[in-house]
């Protein structure tokens, strides 16, 4: 019998997307579903940036440099200046995505049977990259009784060990929302020195902080070696279908080891790197316009969440997303009741359960992820759903 | 010191770009530079596809599903079934470029330790992809004498052990140009049923043949399990910068390991699947035009060579590329000699020294692959320019 891998064995099926059948049949049944499961923004791509890519008059559409064509790195050290990270365009490798950026990360800094340290409940695919790489996924477990804020340095000393390579963190996060401070990131300053560990520093989210500010992992001093930021336009711009991102270290042995990666797989796409120049050029007030929007959606939420009995939602300072923990048995069975039996109005909610989110088995029971990617009136009508569907549902507790 | 890992230190830097700067120097001297080291077609994209993408009018630029847009896969299944391929869509996963369509087949099937048979030279890629999966690349010698026909099926016998999983073959070849005949196709089926193996065949440029017909992989009966083709849009439509590709497969079990990959990386670009898709409605007439272009360059480029005293061109089948065989020491020494050192009429010519494409050290030292992406009045100055300078190389034997 021919095999497949025993990493394709390993390898997770997406905790999100594992419940789209029942939503489906759902929708064939004609109930109206509520999407809050995925990060997919409804925000509208700015069309000044899409009107670059449709206005385009090349006549072959041609491999690009491998890190990316050099107008756009020159444009996004300008972009990083203005959120005050100062990187020079030979820092900067365009990748495919987010995605792109964080294999290239556990790849070029971490070989089979090493170690990589993240605060869970964490980005489902990291797993799956960890996997690609053949890397172990160490999750020190955030809580939501704190608002998932960064984890008593004690418990990272405890799980490094000498296979640790890396800590990942997610700022703002993905899937809790939370804005790690000032002095959050300096401890894991503290710990990168002491252990001589990457960090590396998913900022998707950079632009949509309500609390506070964003200190990147790149403002920090002093680590330049150790700190890779592993970004994407997808969420900041509505772009998530360019597949457009950026692996960013002042590390230069790094940098050019990681362009041997980008190297083999020739060139990032050419399209969207088109659209994310343009994007780069937007007025200053499109992030203004745009974060009102979310931290309107977020505070709506967030009350509505925390106005139902025996619900609590901290109140997540950036990205757009919220956990809350439910009076419920189980995520995973809660989420696909909402879309197999049960409606209110006609109309039901999906949501994500957290257990896909802990690498941890049997965290998450009772949380879910909320992600506020539809206007306010479809939050409200969403939570009046779910504030029935916790009243009707028979594994509350 | 923070180390990178060693699968970074033995990434291969690519073999076709080391000597860019050799070539950007010459070109700063004012020495006119004929590019015939890299297949970027020259030939301009149909701009019916290119429009496809500039008039389109959604507003916010989304994931498309993991395995690329349901439309975009259907359409796909009828240009498969014009060459003579049978598949559904949910047998074919829409991959970011050809490139990680082997990433794939590579992580998919094989384990770190495992080996992968490939006829030497090669593309220098499926080198770096290894490298990335933890794999062992096992050449088999194909000679430039033969016009580099499938290597005798003893030389395979002899490569198998218990760790091999699978053999690639390029059809129509890069580098070389060979176009395997159906025997061949059959020597290979036999192989792979008699080892229980996978059958990567990279397609790139199967509209591209210019003796004979096409086999595609697909095409083999009773192996359905066994074959997984890798294909891209790149070469076909002159669409390199789409970064869009193909994973098919009639392996059930294996294209539902394949989507959790596809899954973790979310989604493949979503401009170039517009392209992609509006390329499968181009007139039959597209490729025989494209194609009596390319064979008119071929006729030119090995006609030229061939009267060249001491070279050798074997007539390549199909694909852009032909390997030739010249009166020098070194290949390296004299790419590298011909932009540094060479000029005739204030012109030079880039070719790419075919070590790259052999992972056996040591062969390739008199051949060269010339990527016939030029037009035949280039050409013919590309090969007055190589004509004087194998009389005037210092190394030439």
């Amino acid at each position: 019998m021919l095999k497949i891998s025993n990493r394709a064995i390993q390898m997770p099926a997406s905790p999100i997307r594992k419940l789209v059948p029942y939503a489906e049949a759902a929708k064939k049944r004609g109930i109206k579903v509520y999407h809050l499961n995925i990060g997919q923004p409804d925000i509208e791509t700015p069309k000044q940036i899409l009107d670059a890519v449709r206005h385009s008059d090349f006549k072959v559409l041609e491999y690009s440099h491998s890190a990316g064509n050099e107008s756009y790195r020159k444009k996004l050290v300008g972009y990083y200046k203005k959120v005050g990270i100062e990187v020079t365009t030979d820092q900067i490798i365009i990748t495919t995505g987010g995605s792109e950026a964080i294999i290239f990360g556990f790849m070029a800094c971490m070989d089979a049977g090493d170690e990589v340290i993240i605060p869970e409940p964490f980005y489902a695919n990291y797993n799956g990259f960890a996997v690609e790489a053949g890397i172990i996924v160490k999750p020190i477990k955030s809580s939501i009784e704190t608002g998932f804020a960064l984890p008593p340095i004690e418990d990272f000393e405890k799980a490094i060990t000498a296979k640790t390579r890396a800590i990942v963190i997610c700022n703002p996060n993905n899937p809790t929302g939370y804005l790690y401070s000032a002095a959050e990131m300096d401890i894991l300053k503290l710990l990168i020195i002491k252990h001589n560990l990457y960090l590396f520093a998913d900022e998707a989210y950079r632009e949509f902080c309500y609390e506070g500010t964003h200190t990147s992992a790149m403002h920090l001093t002093g680590v330049d070696d150790h700190v890779v930021l592993m970004d994407t336009i997808s969420k900041r711009y509505s772009a998530c279908g360019g597949r457009i991102g950026a692996f960013v270290t002042k590390n230069k042995t790094l940098i050019d080891a990681t362009m041997k990666f980008a190297q083999a797989r020739l060139s990032p796409p050419s399209f969207a790197q088109i659209l994310g120049e343009a994007a780069v050029d937007l007025p200053d007030d499109y992030f203004n316009t745009t974060k009102a929007e979310y931290k309107l959606r977020r505070d709506t939420i967030v009350n509505r969440l925390n106005a139902i009995p025996g619900v609590f939602c901290p109140n997540p300072g950036g990205a757009f997303y919220a956990m809350a923990k439910l009076p419920i048995d189980d995520s995973d069975k809660f989420c696909q009741w909402l879309l197999e039996s049960f409606s209110y109005n006609d109309q039901t909610v999906m949501l994500a359960p957290a257990t896909g989110f802990y690498s941890t088995p049997g965290l998450g029971k009772q949380e879910v992820r909320l992600a506020y990617v539809i206007n306010v009136m479809a939050i409200n009508a969403a939570m009046d759903c779910l504030e029935k569907a916790l009243e009707a549902y028979p594994g509350r507790i």
